[in-house]
Parts: C-alpha cells; sequence; structure tokens
C-alpha cells in the first residue's frame, strides 16, 4: 500500500475537519455554555495532527482501489476519534471510549447515544454532536473530493468506497463535479426544510438541529423525547415528509430538476420505496389504533412517521414504539434490514439490494421448475451481471453474519436477546434506537466499553457497506509496493 | 406437470405410510392404552386413499425435476396429514391442526411439540409420533426409493429434491443401490445406540423412543423432562455421542467402512463439524460453570449434550438453557443457524453451506484489495463453480427472508420477539425447542392456529431446503404437458 498518500490524504480530511469546528465554536460563543475551551483545544489538537499529515510527501500519487478503502475506512475512524475530544475535554462525557460510541454515531449517521439526558450537554457541542450528522450524510470524502478536485478521475476510488448501493450513478463524466452537484442538492434541500421548520415557529437552533439528523438521516435531537418533545402535528409531518425525501436516491432530485421525468418514472427503487413507506405505514397505523383510541389519523400521524424514521435510518421518535404491539414492532425490525434507496443519506441493506436479493430467490424457484432455462435476473429492463448479483448476495451474507457475530459478543453483557439483536441491527444499518433497553426512550449507556467499541465498529462497517472496513484486516492490504 | 403420475407416485408413498402404521399398532395391541382402533381407522383410510391413487394410469411415465419436487413436497404434505389422524381419532389431540404440526414435526424430524403433557399420551401413539422421526429422518421418499428400484435413473430426481446439502453425493452409479447402502448405515447405527441403551438398563420401549429422535435428529421424548428424565450421566453421554454422529454425513461411514480413510480426512466438512461442537461445548462450560457449582465436568456433560443437540438439530433437552447465560443462549441461537453436516438426518443451513458462504465473503474482501484479480472459491482442493456458490448464496437469502418474514407472520399472536423469532429459526432449521415461550420446558401450543400452520409449512420448507415447497406456488408449475 502507498502508505505515505493515504495517511497525507487523511491528513487532508483532519484539516477540513478542524475547519468545521469553527461553527460548533462560533455557536458556543454566540449562546454561552462554557464549552468554547473544549472546542478550541480539540480544534489545535485536530489541525496541528491533520497538518503533519498533510506534509508527508509520497513517492507517488498512484492511488488504487486499495489506498481508496484505506483513506476511507481509516479516515472515518480517525475523524470520530479526533471529533469525540471536544466531549471529553469538556467533561460532559468523560470516557474517551463512549465520547467515541457518539461521535462515530453522530458521522455515521446513526443516531444511537449513551446520553441519559442529552438536555444537560451545553449548546456548542449539542450543535457539534448534530453537525457529524450533516457531514457524515453525504460523506466527509465526497466534501474533500469536492473541494479538491485536482485529483480528477483516480478519485472515483474514494467516492465508490463510501457511496452507499452497489454501484455509482455517474451523472456527469467528471467525479469532482458529479460530488458537487449531489452537495448543492443536498443543501439546497436542506435548506428548504429549515425554512419550513421556521415556519411553524421553530427557534432557529431547534430548526437546525432537526435539519442536520433529518437530512442525514441521523436522529440525534436535542431533546430527551426527540421530535416528541415539540408536540406538533406540523412538524411530525414536515420532518416525517424530509426524512422520507433525504431517503431517496439523490440521482432523482437531479433527473428532476433536468425534467428527465422517465428517468424518475423508470426507477422500480423508488417504486418499490414509496410502496412499502406508505403499506408499512397503513398497516402499523391499523395495528397500533386501540392506542390511539380509535382515531386512525392520530395513530397514521405517529406510524408514518416512524416508518419514515426507520426505513429512511434516521431514528428520531415522536412516540414510544416500543410499546406498541409485537407485529408492529417486528414490522419495525424488518424494516431496519431494508433500509432506504441507495444512492441517499441513510442506511441499510438498501431497497434495490433487497430487489435483487428477492429476484434472485425468484430465479431459484424457476430454476427448480425448469432446471434447464436460461433466467437472467433484469432490473429496470437492465440485464444485471451474475458478478453485480453475486456481490449483493455476498453482501447480504455478510451483514447478517456480522449481525449474529456481533450479537454472540455483545451477549456477554447479559441483556435480552431483544436488546442485542435489535441493538446490533440498529448500528449496523445507522438506525439508532432499536427495541427494549435501546428502543426510544432507552440508550446503550448500560453496554460495557467493550460492547460500545463492537457496536462502533457495526455503524462504521455499516456506514461504509462493510468491505472497506473488513478490507483493513485482510493479510495483503498493508503490503508496501 | 405430469399430475397424474406425481399423484400415483404419492398413493405409493401413502401406502407405505399405511403399513408402517402396523408397528405402532403392534405396540398398542401389546402394551395397551386405548389407542388400537384410532390407528387401525387412520390405517384404513391412509390405504385407501393411498391405494386409489396408485391406481392412476398416467399417460407416460415421464419424471422430470418438476415432478420429482411435486412429489417431494405435497408428498410430505399429505403423509403428514393421514399420519396426524390417529391423534384426532384417539382424541388426544383433538384440534386437527394442533395433530397436524405434532406430525410435520415428527417427520421432518423437527421435534417442536404443541403437547403440554407428554405423558399422558398412550403407548402406541407415542411410538408412532417417536417412529416419524425415524422414518422422516433418511427420507420418506428415499425409503420408497430403495423399494421400488425398477424407477431407475430419473428417480435422482426425488432424491436430490429431498436429500439436505447442497449436491447428493453418488457413492455408487445406481441410485436404487445408493439409496439401500445409505439405509443400511442408518439401520445399523440405530441398532448400535439401541444396544448401548439397553446395556444402560433402559427398558426396551424407552430405548427404542429415544434411538428413533436421536437417529432422525428429531428430539421427541416420551417423557416431559426429555432425556433429562432419566438422570443418568451415561446415558447424556450416549445420547449426546449418537446424535453428533448422526449429524456426521453418511457417505463418511460408507469410506471408513471401505477404509477410505483419505476420503474422511480430506473432508474440511467433518473437520470444522467437529472443532465447533467442541469449540463451543467448553465455551459453554466456561459461561455456565457458576450455575454448576464450579464443577468443569458437570457443566460440560449438560453443555456438550446441549451442543450436540443443537448443532444436530436434535432438540432433545438435558437442562433447561433457557436459563443460562445470555452468550450460551445466544450461541445456541446461532449454532441452530448452522445446523449439522450435509448428507445427514440433521437440517439448518448445513455446516458446508455456511464455509461456501464464508469463504465467498473472504473472497469479496480480497476483491476490494485486488479488484482485478481472479479469485476461486476452493473447498477440499476442488475449484467451486459459481453457479453452485450463487446457488447457496441464493440459498441463505431465502433462508434468511421466510424467517424475518414468519416472524413477522407470528408476531400477530403477541408474544415476545424472542419466542417469535427463536419459534422461527427451531422450526425452519428442524431442531424443536427456542427461547423463552418455546424453550425447552415450553412447547408451542399457545400459539393459534394461522400461526402453527406458518410453523409447520417452516418445517416442511426446511426439511426439503427450501424451494421444493416454494415451488408448488410458482405459476408454471402446474401446467399440464
Amino acid at each position: 500500500m502507498n502508505k505515505r498518500l493515504t495517511f497525507k490524504l487523511i491528513g487532508n480530511v483532519l484539516l477540513i475537519e478542524a475547519v468545521l469546528m469553527i461553527i460548533p465554536l462560533a455557536v458556543s460563543l454566540i449562546m454561552g455554555g462554557g464549552d468554547a475551551v473544549a472546542l478550541l483545544i480539540a480544534m489545535a489538537i485536530t489541525a496541528a495532527v491533520g497538518g503533519g499529515l498533510s506534509l508527508l510527501k509520497p513517492k507517488n500519487d498512484n492511488l488504487r482501489a486499495r489506498e481508496g478503502f484505506a483513506v476511507v475506512s481509516l479516515g472515518w475512524m480517525l475523524v470520530s476519534f479526533f471529533g469525540a475530544l471536544p466531549f471529553t475535554f469538556h467533561g460532559s462525557i468523560p470516557s474517551l471510549i463512549d465520547a467515541f460510541f457518539e461521535t462515530v454515531s453522530g458521522f455515521t449517521t446513526t443516531g444511537a447515544t449513551i446520553l441519559t439526558d442529552v438536555e444537560a450537554l451545553p449548546k456548542g457541542l449539542l450543535f457539534w454532536r448534530s453537525f457529524t450528522h450533516w457531514v457524515g450524510g453525504m460523506g466527509v470524502l465526497v466534501l474533500s473530493l469536492a473541494l479538491i478536485p485536482k485529483m480528477g478521475a483516480r478519485s472515483i476510488h474514494l467516492m465508490r468506497a463510501e457511496s452507499p448501493g452497489p454501484s455509482v450513478d455517474k451523472l456527469v463524466p467528471r467525479v469532482g463535479k458529479n460530488a458537487k452537484i449531489l452537495y448543492q442538492l443536498y443543501v439546497w434541500l436542506s435548506v428548504l426544510m429549515l425554512i419550513c421548520l421556521l415556519c411553524t415557529g421553530m427557534n432557529l437552533y431547534d430548526a437546525l438541529i432537526h435539519v442536520f439528523g433529518a437530512a442525514g438521516t441521523g436522529g440525534f435531537s436535542n431533546y430527551n423525547a426527540s421530535v416528541g418533545a415539540f408536540n406538533s402535528a406540523t412538524v411530525d409531518v414536515i420532518i416525517g415528509v424530509f426524512m422520507a425525501l433525504f431517503g431517496v436516491n439523490f440521482s432523482m432530485y437531479y433527473y428532476m430538476l433536468r425534467r428527465n421525468w422517465k428517468a424518475c418514472a423508470g426507477n422500480s427503487e423508488l417504486r418499490v420505496y414509496i410502496i412499502v413507506l406508505l403499506g408499512a405505514s397503513v398497516a402499523i397505523a391499523l395495528n397500533i389504533l386501540p392506542q390511539y383510541g380509535g382515531r386512525f389519523f392520530t395513530a397514521l400521524r405517529y406510524s408514518f412517521f416512524q416508518v419514515s424514521s426507520i426505513m429512511t435510518t434516521t431514528g428520531y421518535a415522536t412516540a414510544d414504539f416500543n410499546l406498541w404491539p409485537q407485529f408492529s414492532r417486528t414490522l419495525l425490525v424488518c424494516l431496519m434490514f431494508a433500509g432506504a434507496c441507495a444512492g441517499s443519506t441513510g442506511g441499510g441493506i438498501k431497497i434495490i439490494r433487497v430487489q435483487l436479493l428477492v429476484k434472485s430467490m425468484v430465479r431459484e424457484i424457476r430454476r427448480t421448475v425448469h432446471p434447464k432455462s436460461v433466467n437472467t435476473v433484469k432490473l429496470d429492463g437492465r440485464a444485471i451481471s451474475e458478478g453485480t448479483l453475486s456481490g449483493v448476495l455476498g453482501f447480504f451474507f455478510a451483514y447478517v453474519f456480522i449481525l449474529l457475530l456481533a450479537t454472540l459478543i455483545i451477549s456477554v453483557d447479559g441483556f435480552s436477546f431483544e436488546t442485542n439483536f435489535t441493538a446490533v441491527v440498529a448500528t449496523l444499518s445507522n438506525i439508532g434506537p432499536g427495541l427494549d433497553m435501546v428502543g426510544p426512550t432507552g440508550n446503550f449507556a448500560a453496554f460495557s466499553g467493550a460492547s460500545k467499541i463492537v457496536l462502533s465498529l457495526c455503524m462504521l462497517i455499516g456506514r461504509l457497506e462493510i468491505f472497506p472496513i473488513l478490507m483493513l484486516a485482510a493479510p495483503g492490504a498493508w503490503r508496501s509496493y
């Protein structure tokens, strides 16, 4: 591996992180709270380390797939480590493991928390915590790509490593421009959501926090009761709808702006996403009807918000779905597996992969009936290569394998099977809350340090779609060339 | 589909079932209990229906894959239906759904029960209930293949449909002879176990019941406390070891008898099976040590028995592992997924499939590091074709898909997530007991009729390795040619 180039690029990313810390620092100075010093020291350390690494002189700038993946996976870990420093320096999260967990949860847009009282944090740190969602949403690296376009064509390796979904849609030939378009869409959609929230009378601070959480499909709130704290149907609908919008493949918005309606209408992933979103909302609304006094639209308000929150892997809550009937709870767990569309900010296995998995299952059934027939799996009229299919099937096995392995490891802590299983699903799919102890009113504080590290790894593995992180453990990866 | 040929063959199978019912009838007449009449009526009805169907005159005897699979999947359903009649006629299991569940559980060698008091059943019915394990173990159809060799080469379709594992080892060229060899090994191993149990002073009836349960990797006992009722370390060891032996690919025994040691030593599935069996036993023994007063060998006695019982998908219990620490419980759930070796009487995903799945995951990681390298998955020195690999990966997805779907459906009953999830794993992998309500001291009685039917289907889907049952729902399958 070209280690110098790898660490030089990571250094650049850390420099960007130090610059980004200016924003919560400004918030802290304006709103008070005594966390400015902690932020300042963390910023200085991050800038110093990042600056030092960025001075490295690589022998050549040969960026291959393995360097791309290494920058992404190590970069995310280090960004999370340095991002955790303000919490520890301030003392509001004294344990570094806890602070690391919280920051990984932020950057990976998971939204799982170890805080038992979110509201006790000072405003600046709370802002930083949520801001990591927004930065992580489209990928810290895509951001640096957009800012450093000189890397040229080779940077596709970086983008591929951290873009969700089985393949990267190339909207325009140049990678840097591609990233810029996506970022612009992301910013404009965020601004639109901010305006909508401000119109309801929400203050700017709260509105920003919840825009960050929804846009990045993260789920951190500055209230213990999450979005439920606003107790407003209008806010529920706005956040619910915007979460759903951020779960759509961003390429669709590009096509819409270009008035290429055919490209949107022909996208079966979008169709399946909308059908599942609405179908599951109605099914759960009917199931929870008795708990809401038989008022269907009240039940639908809560069920739609929750389904949108879970499917897009955001994790906001307006109701304690841990207290809902078992069918609704289990349906939410199933949705946790599926996740949102590829090319969105959401996590999980992704709808398009589920489509391909179901199609190849149907093909196996067809093969049982007609063993000699030739069957090609098609999606949106295009034939899917066997290589892509076996990649998706392999991804699925790796997902379940890690799910069971992590559930087994954290079971040492002795919590219930439901807690452990859904805690891993919720971190691996970057959702946030699970069921039982880690339900929407619970948190991850009670887990041991070892379990918190395992769950932090699950969040990173989930966000980077498994293989980049596992690759770090492969024997050939670190060899020098 | 050649429907007449399909139903004619099913008719033959029902005739064999009617003949097999003579044995419990004899037991009932010798030991009393008032269940002889119920057995006699059920036998007469089964013989009449089977005889009627076997008189069908097919236009041709063209047996293709789809007829093979249809005979197997419909055959297993009908055999279970008619096998359930004695319980309902006698009145000891009044509900036909319950009786069907119990008989499916018997023939599929699952061992899940809806009975709250097993010991209340008369001896003849208890014998029939356990005897179905022994018959189902090697496949009712393999039995008929062994008895009706005139079908010749085409009958490989039948054998392939109900043989566990990704491929059928052809020990000898002729299918009929192949089946006979396997059956002889099965019978001799059963006789050996019977002799061992009789030597401990166990009476013939109890010994036969537990030979049937262990040989078929079923798990029905005639005691409420399962094997724990004997409260004997010797019995625990004998049954524990024999369960493990019945979880080995039967071809290995054939090779051993032929002194082909190389074929056994080179079989990595056998190696992995033994390592996991012993490793998990020791891990659990250490975990449960405090509950057994720190006596390691006592703990190992219980942990080995339980691991052997779960891995081979038998389901006997000598301890209530539902009360063990969470790590041991979760490890047992993980073992439920894996199951035993292909070509054994055990269920589950099978060790060889797990090996192939892990190998293809490792390949994906290697591809991340070296995207252009050519990687072939090898097992025991042989290259595995991409077709086999995608079949195994597809099988795995189908397994998890059905697991989640069935868990969602039965969640309507409102029991805990742990109950529902492990109930489906335990039926889909043909194990029997799960955790919580369906733990070793619990049973499936409390589920609704609809859930019992879903779980019965899971047992059939698991036993026939998914696709033959799903095929029945495929649109093209029933078309006449």
